[in-house]
């Protein structure tokens, strides 16, 4: 350890060395210096497209406001194999996927006070700074300084990647990378949460789960024994199915294209199905006769453009409020009569369920702690690392909620 | 005064005699009872577009549910001319036009417990039964009873006019015809005020101004504080830009084509002006160059979809939000990128500010007797009844915002 001793000295004191026992860790030497690189195991995305290869990658210590995580669980999410996809993008490979997890902390930068090695987190795509005038204000949870950017796959301290193969840098993806043993994440980017919370379940809040929990909960706001629809039964719209359960809705219509999502969205309370298919007026429409006008919330969670206006438009006129979460393609335009408007409906988007990364989310765990909210229905399949290609193969059958990727052997 | 004697006992008890002064009445007996006709004068528009002609019109007796009432004090806004106009309408003809009006209750039909005669009132072409999912609601007043309707000529009870000349019905409008002496009002569509307010001052709080008003008070909602853009200066937008004053907001700014106006808007709290005209870049990224980033406040009072999507994209990401006001034309299509809804943007229409016609105007009437709310900067011009044509031609020029039009002589 002598050298890591002298590299101390060299940074001025700004580094320290911790004795450090990562419990989970068995391959890994017991004591380290914090300063270090470390060479662990990663999923490496070559090229769009390819099989993700198992690789040896070398993990650089955190800079300032950044942390170094050990990754015990991660899930995959479908912004993951888009971006693995990176059709009509520009590509950024090689690359280090991977965004929904849970970790442990095993050292930090500069200037991190928050956090400290053996604290439980999730890591988030998009970050809160507490400085800027988004995390200032208390309706938005858009960081100017860590909002989600999929372009970069390099940290914002110094434009550089932390991950390498001999000498030559594998590129981050939105600040999370955790398709890897480690990785190291902006500081923003980490929510703490309560050590006793399963990392394998409560992994997949990190994104999909919370987004659409939250578009529920903290946008749409149904009242006890209202009417919610849900567009898009995928894990994004059952957590909001799942939303609208706790805040005690009395109907739940699910509405998906995809007839199978109908028997598994009974678990997450949908109490009624309508598969635009089966009618030929507009769903809208079809919805408003089922509920004498429209209901009192809808949720959007499909990305498709047909579904943002069917559920603006089935909500009831005077105090309907429907919920864009989706993300739709570049170019799709919105397009309604105002008079929609002028009924009293409200249009909303939301972005991460307006939750703040590091201020919401620990709470967001405690509401499965305490069993409020139901997380294991979203598991539905479970696969060592090695096996992460498994993952893919799964998401792109449509089979499935959420597979878990055991880091741990 | 036998034959009404009789015509009560006719009537099965349900009607009585009161003895009634009208002080402001001169023409009228003092005495009267109450289930006669009254034969008054009345502004009637006979034709589309052609001036309107005082005439004596019968106004029969208030039926179940209905009140009669003397108007003191009308006030024109557009959308009287817009039904004379009745371009591209079904001609509702012969018609008594007006809506912002204020007066005192003369008699009541059958049911009516909440008002009696002396009750100063304003009458509002929308109403609230309180009995509807909507009057139960607590965020709507889109009554379904007593909801705006443009297009019916009669009484809701029994489809008939109460006005008629020579036996022959002359329709109503929106409820509440206040170009007229005297007028019939369903219960619903009456609020009851504070008998010390001056009428020629608050009838403008029937339509326009409260719609103005509420938009911001009740929808919007600025923060003290906060930046609001209104687009449009008429007297809803000024009504709109009196409720962000009113709200603490520090930077009000006003949108119109017509540079006219902004001399004007400087005394409602007005603080900088933009026309789009002087910009070749869209208003929307004008505004969001003024304000790092966009206002935390719009309100669209125009009618015009441009300007209604400029209102919505020209707010803030994270927290903006938009609500539309002006009624736009019947085709129009709001167009819009998803992207700037997910962005965490919020779009509302309100229709009366939101405001319960009974159940909220008293309370913004006491906003004017307590000096919070100035309304007599939106009275711009007098007229006697006689010369009520006069107040359709300030309003073709676009002159002035209010003008009163004295029912008293
Ligand atoms: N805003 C955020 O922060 C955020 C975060 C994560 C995911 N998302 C987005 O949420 C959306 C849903 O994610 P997911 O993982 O649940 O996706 P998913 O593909 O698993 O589910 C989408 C479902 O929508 C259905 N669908 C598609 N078009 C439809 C239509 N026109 N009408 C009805 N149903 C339709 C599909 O059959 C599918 O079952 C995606 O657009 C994703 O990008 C947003
Ligand atoms: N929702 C309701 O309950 C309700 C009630 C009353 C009035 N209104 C509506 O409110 C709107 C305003 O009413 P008003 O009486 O103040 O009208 P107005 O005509 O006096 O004022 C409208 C102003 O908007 C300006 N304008 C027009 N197009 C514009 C654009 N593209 N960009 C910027 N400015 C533009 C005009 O120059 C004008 O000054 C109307 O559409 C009216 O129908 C709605
Ligand atoms: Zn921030
Ligand atoms: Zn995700
Ligand atoms: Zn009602
Ligand atoms: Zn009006």
């Amino acid at each position: 350890m002598s050298s890591t001793t002298n590299q101390v000295i060299r940074c001025k004191g700004k580094h320290f060395i911790l004795s450090f026992v990562i419990s989970l860790s068995r391959r890994k030497s017991l004591v380290r210096c914090l300063m270090m690189s470390v060479n662990v195991t990663a999923a490496v995305a070559w090229e769009a497209g390819k099989p993700l290869v198992i690789e040896e990658v070398e993990v650089a210590p955190p800079q300032k406001m950044e942390v170094r995580i050990k990754i015990l669980f991660t899930s995959l999410c479908h912004t993951d194999v888009y971006f693995w996809e990176a059709k009509g993008q520009n590509p950024v490979f090689p690359r280090i996927l991977g965004h929904e997890a849970g970790g442990v902390v095993e050292s930090v930068g500069e200037g991190v006070t928050e956090l400290q090695p053996g604290d439980h987190v999730l890591p988030v795509f998009t970050g809160e700074c507490k400085e800027c005038a988004h995390c200032k204000s208390e309706e938005s949870n858009m960081c100017d300084l860590l909002r989600i950017n999929t372009d970069r796959g390099v940290m914002i301290h110094d434009q550089k990647s932390r991950f390498s193969i001999n000498g030559k840098p594998i590129f981050h993806f939105v600040g999370t990378s955790t398709f890897s043993e480690y990785t190291v994440v902006h500081v923003g980017c980490l929510a703490k949460i309560n050590p006793l919370a399963p990392l394998d379940k409560v992994c997949v809040l990190s994104c999909g789960i919370s987004t659409g929990l939250g578009a529920t909960l903290n946008v749409a706001k149904p009242k006890k024994g209202s009417s919610v629809a849900i567009f898009g039964l995928g894990a994004v719209g059952l957590a909001a199915a799942e939303g609208a359960r706790i805040a005690g809705a009395s109907r739940i219509i699910g509405v998906d294209l995809n007839a199978n999502r109908f028997e598994l969205a009974k678990k997450f309370g949908v109490t009624e199905f309508v598969n635009p298919k089966d009618y030929k007026k507009p769903v809208q429409e079809v919805i408003a006769e089922m509920t004498n006008g429209g209901v009192d919330r809808s949720v959007e969670c499909t990305g498709h453009i047909d579904a943002m206006i069917s559920a603006f438009e089935c909500v009831h006129d005077g105090w309907g409020v429907a919920v864009l979460v989706g993300v739709p393609h570049k170019d799709a335009v919105f397009k309604t009569s105002p008079l929609n408007l002028l009924n009293e409906r409200t249009l909303k988007g939301t972005f991460f369920g307006n939750y703040k990364p590091r201020s919401d989310i620990p709470s967001v765990v405690e509401k499965y702690m305490n069993k409020e909210l139901e997380l294991e229905k979203f598991i539905t399949h479970e696969v060592p690392f090695s096996e992460i290609n498994k993952a893919f193969d799964l998401m792109l059958k449509g089979e499935g909620l959420r597979c878990i990727i055991r880091m741990g052997e």
